[in-house]
């Protein structure tokens, strides 16, 4: 394939991916969850090949070690990439789900059925096995998909493609239900992005400039968030108890996850009693701090913030604070500096916390719990192939039930229109 | 505005557009309802002046008759708007819908909850009354709305704007709730599809060059359907009265609309007993035919279909027609040749029936009814903005509740993540 050109190679994968995704879409629950099991199997089986290419990608790195880190794979990542698969085989089908039914008056019967989007193309970096996870979902939703890892993982994910190709061929369907970009070339990220009517629904995973840059040349749709400038909001009737073991969560559970709290807005009434316990709870945690004027004001140790700084989403163990005058002014700064992802209030008014949860056109709102559980896993979806901020098809934690569409089913006996 | 560059002047729009949306998602029921109603009787109060500009716009005219007659408003005309907009406001709100619900095992309570979808841009050509419905389900479903309506109904839209703003001042609610383009620049169509991140959709209404060029040119997701180019398919096992009624009807009922049937797939078995009589009935009422090989062996009078004919929207007294071998052959066509739409099969076989409705990926599947229900109202959604073949979001008729997105609700009593 090295030959061609790469519109014409993708041209090629989009066809088969196109016909599998027909059989794949009328195939019934058993064979799909059968190829899953199949697939764990295959790549329990096929460790040491695994890991041996993986020891190739990993030696011709030349990244830093916690980029090696996401790259390198052992024993144990290899066995929880086989459980991954026979986890989603044990989800509910979420095909053929019926959505909606209604019988109108002249006697059709209409019903709403859930249905596979058809072809999925997935661009990520790093962690070989979001191929993998990403190509379990894919085939339990009924879809084919493209998989285009980053190049410096190209032969470990060339060899669990072919663990994952002996799952399908064990249930005779097509292997073009999941295929991988077989040339490191960057020129096929750009015909994938460019493949509008061949490939559905692009899902980028990675850094901010890859997804930034999906969402900006893609002539596809894009599930996808480029930032989680997350927001927790401590109201003056918040809880104090509460407010402190949320906040320490919400910040400093994981800080390098899109949902974790990259800027603490507190209610100005509380502010002077309870904001010095929070910084003196998340110092003891590493935590370091830039806060605006009205919180230096408070606790004048702490250096101030510029006016980037609360437009920015740190991963990492920081946070941006700020004082405000209650509930409309901490949705103001939202709407200013969010990134439609996920914003929490602290509370005991149930008033308040309607209108927050009312206030902001983010995907996710939540009342008395940390951002953090802007989850898939957390959610009760079983699994999640990523996270979204657009405001279409899919928003927040993306599982089986959003790959997948729906069409409109009529049923008649005859009925002709008027 | 004419001095400013289009793409200020979209800016401007859009800050505003944005601005009103928010006003419009956390406004109450009634209030978008009170507005819907007071514009109707100011779009009644105002018909001299509305058929006026609409005068202007016709004498300027140079179009066709069909044309014109589309473009022409009379008192019955803008009573129709008015009522339109008064039967949006009696159907139920879909904003703040509960979609599902259910409570995790650390005791959170997730909801699913149906919000508006934010701006809302529209470009359409020729019926003014299309910016008017569309401004109605806007408001009811809370998104604000920037038309642009064709350059030949520029006075006829202002004029219509003017009663728009009417309505919504006397509640209360921002004008920039619903705006117009005020210039008909075509350079402004440009910045709307331009427009990511300031105009979340973009639903075009119109000939099948306008939407086509939407489709390949905008940034912002877009609902549309190109093409209807829908197929009847009657199977071996079908009622021949049934089939003769329904196919007459879902091709001759309206042959403008993208619902109509444009070809006929028939199945081998009963093509010899049943296809001269269909060809006959159509033929009364004044069809014309393409057929292939088969069917024309059938009946030798009727011309031989090219190679282009069957993947053609006729949106005329003009059928397509193939002899297929089963409902196989009769899917692998409409792979072949459709556009996703609506497809029909006509049988008493269940078994047979269920084969086609799940083996087409095509928005709407019917069973022993007519391709022309592929209608809004026809659904019972109330009103349709437009049709959508897109795989996302919104399929089939687009009514009140796919203007509306979800976000999701989390309700805790100081819940943190392990």
């Amino acid at each position: 394939m090295d030959a061609l050109a790469p519109a014409t190679g993708m041209n090629i994968l989009t066809k088969a991916a196109r016909v599998a995704a027909r059989v794949l879409a009328v195939s019934p629950t058993d064979q799909r969850d059968a190829a899953l099991r199949a697939a764990a199997n295959a790549l329990r089986a096929q460790t040491a090949e695994i890991l041996e290419a993986n020891a190739r990608d990993v030696a011709a790195s030349q990244a830093n070690a916690a980029f090696r880190d996401r790259l390198t794979l052992d024993q144990a990542r290899v066995e929880a990439m086989a459980k991954g698969l026979e986890e989603i085989a044990e989800l509910p089908d979420p095909l053929r789900r019926v959505l909606s039914e209604w019988t109108r008056p002249n006697g059709l019967l209409i019903r709403r059925v859930a249905v596979p989007i058809g072809v999925i193309g997935m661009i990520y970096e790093s962690r070989p096995n979001v191929g993998a996870d990403a190509a379990g979902l894919c085939i339990k939703s009924g879809n084919a998909v493209i998989l285009r890892g980053g190049s410096e993982s190209f032969h470990s994910a060339r060899a669990i493609q072919k663990a994952i190709e002996e799952g399908l061929r064990a249930v005779h369907l097509p292997e073009a239900c999941v295929q991988i970009v077989p040339d490191t070339d960057r020129a096929y990220v750009a015909t994938m992005l460019d493949a509008a009517g061949m490939i559905d629904l692009i899902i980028p995973r990675g850094g901010k400039s890859l997804v930034e840059r999906v969402q900006r040349e893609a002539r596809v749709p894009v599930l996808a968030h480029a930032e989680g400038l997350c927001h927790t909001y401590i109201d003056a009737r918040a809880n104090p108890d509460m407010a402190r073991q949320i906040l320490a969560n919400a910040k400093m559970r994981r800080t390098g996850i899109c949902g974790a709290t990259e800027t603490l807005l507190i209610d100005e009434a509380i502010a002077p009693s309870l904001l010095p316990t929070l910084i003196d709870d998340l110092s003891k945690l590493g935590c370091a701090f830039v806060v605006d004027e009205r919180a230096r004001a408070i606790r004048p140790d702490l250096p101030l913030a510029n006016a980037q700084d609360f437009s920015t989403e740190w991963l990492d163990a920081k946070l941006s604070v700020a004082v405000v005058d209650g509930v409309e002014q901490a949705l103001a700064h939202i709407a200013h500096h969010g990134s439609g992802h996920t914003e929490a209030i602290i509370t005991e008014d149930a008033e308040t916390a309607e209108k927050f949860l009312n206030g902001t056109d983010s995907a996710v709102v939540m009342w008395n719990a940390s951002t953090q559980f802007c989850d898939g896993g957390e959610f009760g979806f079983g699994a999640e192939i990523g996270i979204s901020t657009g405001k279409l098809h899919a928003r927040g934690p993306v599982g089986l039930e959003q790959l997948t569409t729906f069409r409109y089913e009529v049923r008649g006996n005859g009925q002709i229109r008027a």
